[in-house]
Parts: C-alpha cells; structure tokens; sequence
C-alpha cells in the first residue's frame, strides 16, 4: 500500500503531520510518498501541480491531503481539481454525524448522514470563456457519471437505512431532469427507498429536520455548499473530513481549507484530518478503524480540545492524545 | 396605483387573501386586479401563464404573489421566471431578521441581514439543452447585470451598516471573477466597506456567525439556496418574505411555495406574505409600514400562532388578528 500524502499549505501543514502520527499507530504498512504541492510550490517554480506530481500520485493507492491555498494566477491548475479529474475521483462523501461532547448550532444530535456528491461534472466542468463584459460555465450533467454517482450512493444506502434523497434543482435547471430521472431509476433497480428535494428547500430542511436524512445524493457544486453548511450542525469545520472515491484510487481529505487566518499558530484542530484517515482505514477494509471513534470520544471527553471548540490544547497535543490512545 | 394580486396554488390561496386584508387596512388608494395563474389555471387552460395576463401585469404598477406549484410539463413556462424576466426584476431583495418571541434554529436572535439575490441571469438564463446522454445548462454573467444588482446592494448599504459581503465561486467558476471584479468595484466607488466570501463559507458563516453580516449580495441560484437555508435561522419559511425589484415594476412574494402538503387546511402561516405587503408598502414608501411590525409583535406576544410555529391558530385567525390592529 503506497499512500501519497500532500500537507499542501497553511493548516494543512500542521494537521496532515498529527493525522500521520495517528495512521502510525495502528503499525499497518504503508510506503508513504510526501509531495510539496499548492501555493508555496507554486512562489517556488510558478506550478502549483507538475505532471511529474501527477504520475508520482498515480503510482500510489491512495493521498492523504490537507489543504492549499488558491494561486492568484488563473491560469495555474487548481491543485485539487487536478486530481479529482486525473484520478477520476468521482465520489465526495462527507459524513455528517454529532461527536461527543459537541454541540452544532442547532443545539441537537440525533443525526447521521452522508452527502454524496458527484465529483466530476456539474458546475466543475472547466467549460467556459471569461469576457469583459460576458462570461458563462457551462454546467454539465452526464447519464454516466449520474449513474455511477446514483449506484455508489444506493450501495451505502444498502449498507445503512437504505433511504436516499435525491437533491437537484429540475424546476430551473432541466438538465437536472437527467440527474434526477437516472438517480430515481438507479434507486428503484436497487431497491432503495427515495424521495427527491429541491437544492433550495433541501438548505432549509437540512437544518430544520437534519434526522430526516440517510443518503443525500447530488450534484458537484450543490455538494459542496450543503456539506459546509452541514458542518455547522456538527459544531465546527474542523471537524468534518471527506472521502474522494474512484475505481482505482481514493483520496482523503478534511472538508475545511488551508485558513491562513490561523496558520502558523499550532491552533488548528486536527480532528477533521484525523476523521479523514479514518475513511482510509474503513476504505482499505481495516476493522481497527473504529478506534479513532473510541479516541476521538476520549479527548473529546477530556476536553483535550482546540480554541475553535472552546479549549485550550494545541493541533499536536491533540494529535498526541489520539495517537496515544490508539 | 394598480396592484395585480395573483394567488397562485396551494397555500398561496390561502394567504394572500389575507395579506390582502392587512393591506386594505391601510385604506390606502389601490386599484386591484386580480390573476388567475398557475397550476390550476394550466390544467384548465394548457398554459400557466399567457401573453394576456402579462399585457395585464404590464398594466399594474405592482404585483402580490402568493406561490404556484410547478405544472409537469417542462415545456409550460415558469410563471414567475417570466414575470421576473418580463418585468426585468433584476433585484431579488431577501431580509433576514428575527422576530420577536420566536426562536430559529440557532437559538438567536443578533441578527439583521438582507441578502440581494441577483435575478435575471446566472444559471437562470434558460440556456440549455437537454439530452438523454448529455445535458447542460449555461450559467451566465455579464457586466451590466452585476453592475445593476451591485449598485442596488450599494444602494441598501448606504442606508444601513455600509457592509456588503460579495459571495461568488470564483476559485471554480472562473467566470464568477467578473461578478466579483464589478462588485468590488462598484463598492468602492459608492465608498462601501466590503469583503467577499466563497459561497461554500458563506453557507457555513451563516449559519455560525450570522450577526456578522449586513447586506449579502450574490448571483441568482446562490441567492435563491443561501435565502432559504437563513429561513431556518428565523425559524420558519412562513416567516420570511421577498421583494423582486426592477426600474419600473416590483413584485411581492413569501419566499416560502405552494407547500401542496399543508394546502386546503388553512392552517399556513400568512405573516411572509404580510410582510411582502410591509415591503410593497416600503417600496412605495409609505410612512406608516412599520405599524405592520408592530402588529405581528402584537400577535406574537399574545401567542396567535399558526401550527408551524407551535400554536394552533389559522391562517385566517391570525390575518385577522394583525388586520384589525393596522
Ligand atoms: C477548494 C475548492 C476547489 C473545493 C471545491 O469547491 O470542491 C472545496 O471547497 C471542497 O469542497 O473540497
Ligand atoms: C420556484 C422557483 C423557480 C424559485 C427560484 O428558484 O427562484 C423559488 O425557489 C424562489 O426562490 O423564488
């Protein structure tokens, strides 16, 4: 198992390290392939993402990534999009679950979710032309990658409530009909019970009703603002990680950026990134992943916890902790 | 001063009779022109709006709106995506703020924001094709109608905090730098304090720090998912009302739709489409909208509530509760 791992930038840099610490300790073996990629990279040799980075990626199995900062140039590739699109990571699930001891801004803790969104397509097709006085993106929708899209989110469904919404936006978008008609069949062949909801009342019911939901499955940039959003039921960015799933590779990373508001300041809470290797362990299969539950649980209850969830612990005694416990 | 007043389907029946009644309690000089469109009116006709009705609306000075339902027929146009591009209703006007005695979803009550939904364009510009394969949609920004919606969101600025916060996606959609560039711009050429924000973090800063913020503009369906998420944060859609302004015409809508699940019940909220009257009424700039404020405190104290709020009055009960203190 050959796992590329990209600290990237700010934050990125001081939880990567913590969330390699806690991988560590589970003793499994793992070749692990470090690269410089993002911002600095960027000031360094004017390439935020060579294609010598690309093919080193390539010959792992999988990336553990913090985050980077976006280059000012718009011409240079975005690092992430790069290899979402080059490993063809086309599933972005992102858990939404309470952890002990925290509370969200809804003051509640009865759900448990996980967005799925399609990570290819959509808003992020890289098709558009920039004028001075026009610009326009073209947002696409495929009946393959809603297939594949749909299919990856039933067979969670199967292995959880087997309930699945469907968010879109057919009432304007009719292109959203091909989403929405492929992931209703999908649903139907697999047996799995589904509803769909508006991309806009979809915002509101996730934090009225956020119990309501299993499996929410949707398009790339409705994915995006929704699963942000869900961080806040859960208490904190720092606190929500993220799978990239494809055939052949996985990439695992915390939803939050590189925020370079705190960066540098040993302050960043490394749960998210932490939480991300755990979606690595439960994605190679390994059955010990659930201790990284156990441990979160433990310095949660200790209140061995970061500034942004009221304490006063810094990224690596957090870390420390975790690691220790595991 | 005409006023179309076109009820709609589902709840929309329901509700804005009863707006209409606070309205005349103002005994103000209106002449009224009632409009059957939508849903209904497409089973009985084939279509949910025709150039008639428009040539009547262009007539009005002003329309009241309600809600209608979609009709399944995606070739039907959109009643009110024709009126607000028939109408050029470029601004979408969304305050967000909480009322007295009622609690949203965080719990809080520091906030008093609007959010300025750009309407005309984005991804709402109608231009897509639709495949069984492929399809897309083009989303659309030009300079003019950023300039416009900036100006507007300046406009408000100046009245209030002198705060504008610019949400785009432009680390993606590198066609969202020119609604950024023209934001910025027009914002320090009106002296307006400004930063902006990714759509994704607004999303989430919303919901976590929504005090921060004073006037929120943005482009169309970013506008139309962020105003419904905030609904939560008031504590119902029933509560939160719109305004659709162009240079000539300007529209008055709850944010809230037909919701045909509680239709026919009489137990919808009324007090969004009474405040859309409190806002037909500020944009006509009479002195005496705020009396409507006051008589939804009245309500509010004495706890003449419609179901989604916890009580068990009707719709009609409370209309006429804040009817008969204007
Ligand atoms: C950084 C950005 C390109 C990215 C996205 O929009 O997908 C991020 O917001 C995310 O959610 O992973
Ligand atoms: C009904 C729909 C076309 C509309 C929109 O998307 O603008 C609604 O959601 C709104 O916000 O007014």
């Amino acid at each position: 198992m050959k796992l590329a791992v990209i600290e990237g930038d700010g934050i990125g840099r001081e939880v990567i390290p913590v969330a390699v610490k806690v991988l560590d300790a589970f003793g499994l073996e793992f070749e692990k392939v470090p690269l410089e990629l993002g911002y600095t990279q960027w000031e360094r040799t004017g390439t935020a993402i060579s294609s010598d980075d690309l093919e080193i990626i390539k010959g792992c199995d999988a990336v553990l990534f913090g985050a980077v900062t976006t280059v000012p140039d718009p011409n240079c590739k975005s690092v992430l999009l790069t290899i979402r699109k080059e490993l063809d990571l086309y599933a972005n699930v992102r858990p939404v679950k309470p952890l002990p001891c925290i509370i969200g801004v809804t003051g509640r803790n009865d759900f448990d979710f996980i967005i799925v969104r399609e990570n290819t397509e959509g808003l992020y097709s890289g098709i558009e032309e920039i004028g001075s006085d026009i610009s326009w993106t073209k947002r696409v929708v495929t009946r393959r990658s809603s297939e594949r899209i749909a299919e990856y989110a039933c067979k969670l469904a199967k292995k959880r409530k087997n309930k699945l919404t469907i968010v879109h936006k057919s009432n304007v978008l009719k292109s959203d009909k091909l989403f929405l008609d492929v992931c209703r069949q999908t649903a139907s062949a697999n047996s799995v019970e589904y509803e769909d909801m508006l991309v806009d009342s979809m915002a509101y019911n996730l934090m009225m009703h956020p119990e309501r939901y299993d499996i929410v499955v949707t398009t790339n940039l409705f994915g995006d603002i929704l699963s942000d959003m869900c961080a806040a039921l859960v208490g904190s960015l720092g606190l929500v990680p993220s799978a990239n799933i494809g055939d052949k590779y996985a990439f695992f990373e915390p939803v939050h950026g590189s925020a370079p508001d705190i960066a540098g300041k040993g302050i960043a809470n490394p749960l998210a990134a932490i939480l991300s290797v755990k979606m690595l362990l439960e994605w190679m299969g390994e059955p010990r992943s659930q201790v990284i539950d156990e441990a979160i649980t433990h310095v949660l209850q200790k209140k061995i916890i970061t500034p942004d969830l009221g304490g006063t612990a810094s990224t690596i005694e957090v870390g420390n902790a975790v690691a220790e416990y595991v």
